[in-house]
């Protein structure tokens, strides 16, 4: 029986995506959010300065005494997760190990694609781990910059969302892959579009939901799940104030919460 | 006759544009380029935010002793000149006067459109501006903010660069303008794109290039002119690595530079 909580942080709001999975498999778990709003997007950015700025995020939910913590962003997962594993000793889980475990249970004919920010494609972290895993596979990668701006625009089901996705899906589609994976948090907002270019014989993997159940077990097998009947409490910070916390909070979450602005420069 | 250079800061690499506008209006001048790369882009971020930051990157611009600072960014200009203005005594040009200034000469009828980030729209700058400066103006503007991902993507004449002006700009040319100010420094490498959509009967305004003459002509009446025969030296400053810079260096300036590195968050 364990009370403290589970700190989950992201380059911004699209994590909200994570939290909601961590909501859906663990209500009784309290939760301490932290985006860096101040900083964002970490997808264009290099691996020294995406493992700079994760480094300040830990910091920070430390100060909170969180018991394990979700890097809820892939660049952030897939560049920064084995410097944080070496500076911290905090149990701290990336949502690449579990997308790709979810991805490998998916695919069919071994033929995988990945879509993601630039800097979680040049990582190529999803290609390597699950070659690692499985030698056999066929990995194709595509970064897709235009998604999360996409997103955050509220344009998921327009023209031009569309022809976006059809732009950076064709070369996928013509590998023949029959799993996707959304590798950055804000693509499930896109789900719909993405679903309706790739075809229904092309299944879409998302990696909050594999790691919200990944943390749950994490907790279970430790014996520090928090065993209270009422649900959780979750509490929201940001570096720094954006209207897109809650367009994204009402649209992943289904409710309002207010974030509390912090400078992340100082951790 | 003053050999110091002019110092030019941007929120990343779009800031090139203004380069460029300064090297043709005064190539012996020497330049001091910084762009924040590590913390791009300002368009989606609080006034607060921004004007620490644009603090920052005057104080790491006086350690180069440059003789004035031009604010490149239209969003660090619309939310933070007065700011800088109140916290520094070296002369401090944000695009925007400039730009108001050649949306009043270039409208026939009145009616000025203005677009950029949802920050630079949110200030409402060029509106007040404008209207400080000639009350009868009515002035339209739309936040654009898929504009700079489709310009760093290199979308900048494809169907989803055409279909999303259509979608922004529709609103705007129901308005009946015959003037459309860029207000964000990537957009003139959207400009043929733009133009295909307004029409010929709506003129484009770059406040990059009237800021370059504003600041030749500052530099004169002062007697600080470089008065060198030889062309300026250029040096750039980056908060983190970007493959961006060179791609926009190519297209906007037609030649290769090599970016240094440093740390923002130490000024």
């Amino acid at each position: 029986m364990d009370k403290r909580p589970i700190g989950i942080f992201d380059s911004g709001v699209g994590g909200l995506t994570v939290v909601k999975q961590v909501m859906k498999v663990m209500p009784h778990e309290n939760i301490v959010y932290f985006g860096d709003t101040a900083r964002l997007p970490y997808g264009s950015k290099s691996k020294e300065a995406v493992t700079k700025f994760s480094k300040q995020n830990v910091r920070f939910l430390l100060t909170k005494e969180v018991k394990a913590i979700i890097v809820a962003c892939n660049t952030a997962s897939s560049n920064s997760l084995e410097e944080l594993h070496k500076a911290f000793d905090v149990p701290i889980f990336g949502v690449v190990d579990a997308g790709v475990a979810e991805a490998l249970r998916t695919t069919q004919n071994k033929k995988i694609g990945v879509i993601g920010t630039a800097g979680t494609v040049r990582s190529r972290a999803y290609e390597k781990m699950i070659l690692r895993q499985e030698a056999t596979m066929e990995v194709f990668s595509k970064a897709c910059p235009l998604f999360v701006p996409l997103a955050e625009e509220g344009w998921t089901e327009n023209e031009v969302a569309r022809l976006t996705a059809e732009n950076y899906l064709e070369g996928l589609l013509a590998k023949g892959i029959d799993s996707l994976v959304l590798g950055c948090t804000h693509y499930p907002l896109l789900k719909r579009c993405i679903g309706t270019v790739v075809g229904e014989n092309v299944k879409l993997v998302d990696p909050a939901k594999a790691t919200a159940k990944q943390v749950k077990l994490f907790l279970q097998e430790k014996g520090i799940t928090n065993l209270e009947e009422k649900t959780g409490e979750r509490t929201f910070y940001l570096s720094d104030y954006t209207d897109m916390f809650y367009s994204i909070c009402q649209k992943a979450l289904k409710q309002g919460y207010h974030p509390e602005i912090m400078d992340i420069e100082q951790f």
